[in-house]
């Protein structure tokens, strides 16, 4: 989710042989369902993992959206609780697993993977509290928070006013369906996409690549998760 | 939070000089500000305490109301980034404080302590998914999932059917000022005042103590988290 650099973590993962492979073919297969026993940490490593929590409410969750290199369900496998969520593949998608024992020993050998893997957990941490924050705000505002997330900003530095994040690891170009951007904002997708269309012909995304929202102008969304009006 | 026993951290308290006490002797008081570094991790052991977000758009967000025995912080002090939110007492209030390196030494000493301290981030991490879930509900859900989880029913587990929560461990009798119940949920507190005394006409709750409210029937309350209409 955050996609800071997590050289010890890679470095492992290039030296440790996986327990299990999975291919996930095809959109909508399941690594693993919510509830099952965490006996699994896995890495995507192709492709897009979604963690989508089911409601008794009908309409699911995705709370987070996992690209290669970043790993799935870590709070359940290391504080030892069920999958709170199941996770899908958003595309034909690709992950290994580490058996929970072998990723506990592991961390509990190596100083320096401990710290990566714990401040990755903490930024996720922080990123549901943020989440939280702006759950009830008006759909543009909620759109736009997921939005400026995705594209690699920090919304609560940017809201606090702290420091920018690196230009190079910023992703403006951002892969995702209109379904999927409105199971992360729980609303509609007729919702998402009139809200999208709108700030097309405003001119701040672009829309023209199918399954892609390219963000054109930053500072617009940054504004709106900041609680700014919109520019005239 | 979760008032789940924890025996090994209670003796660890016990045992351990504190290396600070914090007397807040009024409503309101701060123990620690959103964005202070997280040199302390702090133990409530009077009163109330209430974990507060800053919103960019004005009106807080309690995201946790700490009771007794319970930690404030905890993902920030063990997993090292700056307090996501504020410390302030609901109520006269003590806390015990005890330095980042003596926790994460003695978390790292007593693999029990550790079992134990991460079982209860495990608890708290799933409470903001759960939360997540129904932060776009109808303010009637929103604010029943409060008063479940303040009650000490675990609102996932009602939902999908788990094991009911042990009944000595309940608690509905809450003080809890509407104020505080509106902040928790992201809403005003005339919405709070207004919703809470529809269900004290119906004989779901009772309000007659200032600053408490009584649950009186934990199944209606259930009910509409598991999204179930009211029943006639």
């Amino acid at each position: 989710m955050s996609q800071r650099p997590m050289p010890v973590f890679d470095r492992w993962r290039e030296t440790t042989e996986p327990d299990r492979v999975v291919v996930l073919s095809r959109k909508g297969e399941f690594l693993f369902r919510q509830g099952d026993p965490s006996e699994m940490f896995y890495v995507v490593t192709e492709g897009r993992i979604l963690f989508v929590k089911e409601s008794p409410f009908g309409t699911p969750l995705i709370l987070e959206r996992l690209l290669p290199g970043e790993f799935v369900a870590g709070f359940a496998v290391i504080f030892d609780f069920p999958y709170p969520a199941g996770a899908l593949a958003d595309c034909p998608s690709r992950a290994e697993g580490y058996s929970k024992s072998r990723l506990l020993s592991a961390i509990d050998q190596d100083r320096e993977l401990r710290r990566e893997v714990h401040t990755e957990l903490g930024e996720r941490f922080r990123m549901y509290q943020s989440r939280l924050l702006y759950a009830n705000m008006p759909i543009e505002v909620r759109l736009s928070q997921v939005l400026v997330a995705l594209s690699g900003r920090d919304p609560d530095q940017v809201a606090l006013g702290g420091s920018p994040v690196p230009s190079a690891t910023l992703r403006d170009s951002i892969a995702i369906t209109r379904t999927v951007l409105a199971q992360m904002c729980l609303t509609t997708v007729e919702t998402a996409i009139r809200v999208t269309r709108m700030w097309e012909k405003a001119g701040k995304i672009d829309l023209s690549k199918k399954g892609v929202i390219r963000i054109l102008d930053p500072v617009f969304f940054c504004d709106q998760v900041r609680g700014h009006s919109p520019r005239a």
